[in-house]
């Protein structure tokens, strides 16, 4: 339930609450750097596609401002599947690399789904291989997708109850809409999924509490889809002539929905911040996992 | 779209179309027999349950009917988990043995977990490890667990347009509903899912053509329920005084529903059909990952 809709839309500040949680990791950090166990991760970018370089070093740079070991490598366009999961296995190897993120795309050669899987579970920070989709899917302990825990920790922290909410996922992609349907749904939550094959997309989204829009599609979603009142999630990401632009219209709904996340600014600084979350899970995993260093 | 209602409710007659699956396994079966490659299933019961007993005494049977190979092992109630791990060893590791069926649930002292993991992905005929759940979760080759990929089979069957449509799944159930609404994602369906947190079930459930309940709750759905000339899928099974009962109230749906499964005799038998399909793919798997023989 989004409360009592009192006419004026409430924006979610996706920055600040990303900064808060990045300060408690940074925390984290410094007391596990006390006893000589500072969490490390491993970027790799293979090939040179811009997008993908600019990701790259923002992740590696909020890396190093949480305090944590950054170890990078980068290979060239034209690597064999061979040569990336020789790096993979390294970086498995290494105790001081606690997360190990494989950038995507990946160029066409190469197998990206059997690379990704060649991650081990505890260090998979992306949350994407088969087994950590697995144990998503089981319940288990595992490390959960970046960008839809980010998407759940923004709900949270606006004080929005999951448990009996009704929620519309539009659009089911592997990397936001489908993990974050399971954990709506592990939270109580009851979900109706859209897609691109849905007949009838306002049907799905204008009962819900909680519209959350992850199509790619660019303005996609606007006031005939949302009930007065409810929370519109924009996850889509688009580079225009006048700046970031999201799945969602979102200037058609002020005044209609009753908190928006913007773009950018919404959900974008959350996928980092719980890339950080996730590194620090690993390393706490890891050093469960691994035998008890004799000093 | 279910089409046009016209005040008389079909029953969906899932014995016989199970009996054409198993006509039809058994038809594979006897070609794969011709070249001496007979797909096995192995079944391995844990302790005393009667009702445990008489499903693994059907599926057995089944087996047999088809032609397949019918391995059984039966472990005392207070087997230890290393006792129930070395013989899920010994079956898969054993040639003839195409498939592996942990009966569901084992005694306390077991972590049922663990043991279904080890269960090796191409024999995993009941689809329920983390290795499987993942690869359903990807999208990649696999087998599915047989009740919902059974369901399916009873739309298919039935002709019913799966793309485009509306289904509600009530019922998130780790057997059923969960594994469902992802193979109906696939398919391009609109989904709904609605659980024991869900406020308003009918608000769910009135607007779609296609309603599956797998709650466990006896008579949970009826006509208030449920959209004129929608197609209603009762996974419930229930045993009581007057024989065995669903999830949904069907009495009071006939010239409601447009079409409806039985109770015995909807969902029920297809089950036992989907494990014998998984065994016969599983086989098929298993001859392609094995390295060719050499006679
Ligand atoms: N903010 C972030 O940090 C972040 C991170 C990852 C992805 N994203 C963005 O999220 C979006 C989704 O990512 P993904 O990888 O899951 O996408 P994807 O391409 O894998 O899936 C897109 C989904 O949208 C659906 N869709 C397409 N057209 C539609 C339409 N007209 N109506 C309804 N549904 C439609 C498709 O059926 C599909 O299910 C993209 O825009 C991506 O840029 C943002
Ligand atoms: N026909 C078959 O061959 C076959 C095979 C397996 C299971 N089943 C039956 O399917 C049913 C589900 O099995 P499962 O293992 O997935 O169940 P489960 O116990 O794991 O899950 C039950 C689900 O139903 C939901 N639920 C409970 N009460 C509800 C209510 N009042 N309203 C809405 N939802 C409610 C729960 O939240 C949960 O998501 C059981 O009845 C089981 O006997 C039948």
């Amino acid at each position: 339930m989004t409360g009592t809709f009192v006419g004026v839309t409430r924006t979610i500040d996706g920055s600040s609450i990303a900064r808060r949680i990045r300060a408690e990791v940074a925390e984290r950090v410094a007391e596990a750097a006390a006893v000589r166990r500072v969490p490390g991760l491993a970027t790799l970018l293979v090939g040179d596609d811009p997008a993908s370089a600019v990701y790259v070093a923002a992740k590696r740079r909020a890396v190093r401002e949480a305090g944590m070991r950054d170890v990078h490598r980068h290979l060239p366009e034209h690597s064999t599947e061979y040569e990336v999961a020789s790096v993979i296995d390294e970086l498995a190897g290494r105790s001081d690399v606690s997360g190990i993120l494989l950038q995507l795309p990946l160029p066409p050669q190469l197998d990206a789904a059997a690379l990704i899987d060649r991650i081990p579970v505890t260090k998979d920070v992306d949350g994407l291989t088969t087994a950590s989709l697995g144990r998503l899917a089981r319940g288990e302990r595992g490390l959960r997708p970046c960008t839809p825990s980010g998407v759940i920790e923004l709900l949270d922290a606006e004080g929005i109850e999951l448990k009996g909410a009704c929620v519309a996922v539009v659009g089911w992609g592997e990397l936001v809409g489908r993990p974050l349907t399971h954990l709506l749904l592990r939270r109580g939550a009851t979900v109706s999924v859209a897609h691109e094959f849905t007949a009838d997309l306002a049907a799905v989204t204008r009962p819900a509490d909680i519209v959350v829009v992850a199509t790619g599609v660019r303005g996609l979603v606007g006031p005939e889809h949302v009930r007065p009142g409810a929370t519109v999630i924009d996850v889509g990401i688009h580079r225009t002539p006048h700046g970031l632009a999201g799945d969602v219209r979102a200037a058609e709904l002020d005044g209609i929905a009753g908190r928006i996340t913007p773009v950018p600014g919404g959900v974008g600084p959350m996928t980092i911040a719980m890339l950080l979350v996730n590194t620090l899970r690993a390393a706490e995993w890891g050093a469960e996992a691994a035998p008890v260093p004799v000093c």
